[in-house]
């Protein structure tokens, strides 16, 4: 495949790429232990979005991994996970919010996900409420059986990435987590790369 | 607790009560093995609702319980869960829907839990994509160590209630869910009773 953009999402920022249908995403954990909070809307209806819920429901898991097809609020397929460095990822976990940060930590004006993510969906139009629950790449915070969380650091290593191919014309929008009270990010929030590839195998 | 108004959500549909901050809501399995979907609003902010990954996320866990507070996505508690009499509910999957029901089992009109929380909500003015993901009372679907959903029969029997205490005033919906393919309504859907109850300790 061959790489048509990338950028890098600073650390603790957010930033958005369109796909076209076909198109493949490359997340990039470019220092290692490093979440990346993702969202997916359909460029044809701003209403259908990669619906965290409903993807669970049809996988019959909470987890998703390689071959998986992640689905929007009408259980079409949007993405698929075509390559999967990590293998631990979290749909569950809301992304961290300026309330979170208020409420857990004490903490005012903390960057957090739902602000990146809603400043880099701006320019579309979006409002914060409109984003959608996103998927937490490179997350590692796996369900114990009493239901509780453990939240642990991201296993990904430098270099690590997972590959989403579009399959509709889509808007995305990263977040690297500013989280530092926990350890999901090695309590060291670091950046993270996205390169956009035509999809054709080379 | 006085009763100030009660009513059936007749087997697979869905009705809508308004309630007062301060005011107790009982869902009632009549008939025992019936899972009752719930959706909450905030009536003085139709962008304020309950939100079940943001519950889960402050909760540390995807499992409520007696004594728990759901939360909006404002992170504020909306509702208090001051009654549980089984214990076994999900917050995770998806309301079903007319294309899970396409999809998976080849039924074209069945009815849903979506379309029933739809209807509902019809005359406040909400769209489906606007219908919030539900917590699903009863359901019995519990998440084993791969993350995979085991979809078991509801554990309530008949007269099993939980009762949720309105933080703010609220619009709420539930849905008795037409699920008959697989076994969490016991293969046989049944009506949900909801009684409003001012909350006064009597």
């Amino acid at each position: 495949m061959r790489i048509i953009t990338h950028l890098t999402v600073p650390a603790r920022s957010g930033r958005s790429v369109e796909l076209r249908a076909g198109q493949v995403l490359r997340v990039v954990d470019l220092e290692g232990t490093q979440v990346a909070d993702l969202v997916a809307v359909s460029q044809a209806d701003r209403h259908e979005y990669l619906d965290t819920s409903r993807t669970c429901s049809m996988l019959n898991r909470i987890y998703f991994r390689a071959g998986d097809q992640l689905l929007t609020n009408l259980r079409r397929p949007i993405l698929d996970v075509i390559r999967d460095d990590v293998g631990r990822h979290d749909m569950q976990m809301a992304a961290c919010d300026e309330r979170r940060y208020q409420l857990d930590f004490g903490a005012i004006d903390h960057p957090n996900c739902l602000a990146n993510l809603t400043q880099a969906l701006d320019s579309f139009g979006f409002n914060w409420w409109e984003v959608p629950n996103p998927v937490n790449i490179f997350q590692s915070t796996p369900v114990q059986d009493d239901g509780s969380f453990i939240q642990l650091p991201a296993q990904s290593r430098a270099g690590d990435c997972v590959e989403l191919r579009a399959l509709m014309d889509v808007l995305v929008a990263v977040s690297a987590c500013p989280q530092d009270y926990v350890p999901i990010n090695g309590l060291q929030p670091t950046p993270i790369g996205l390169e956009v590839l035509d999809g054709v195998a080379s």
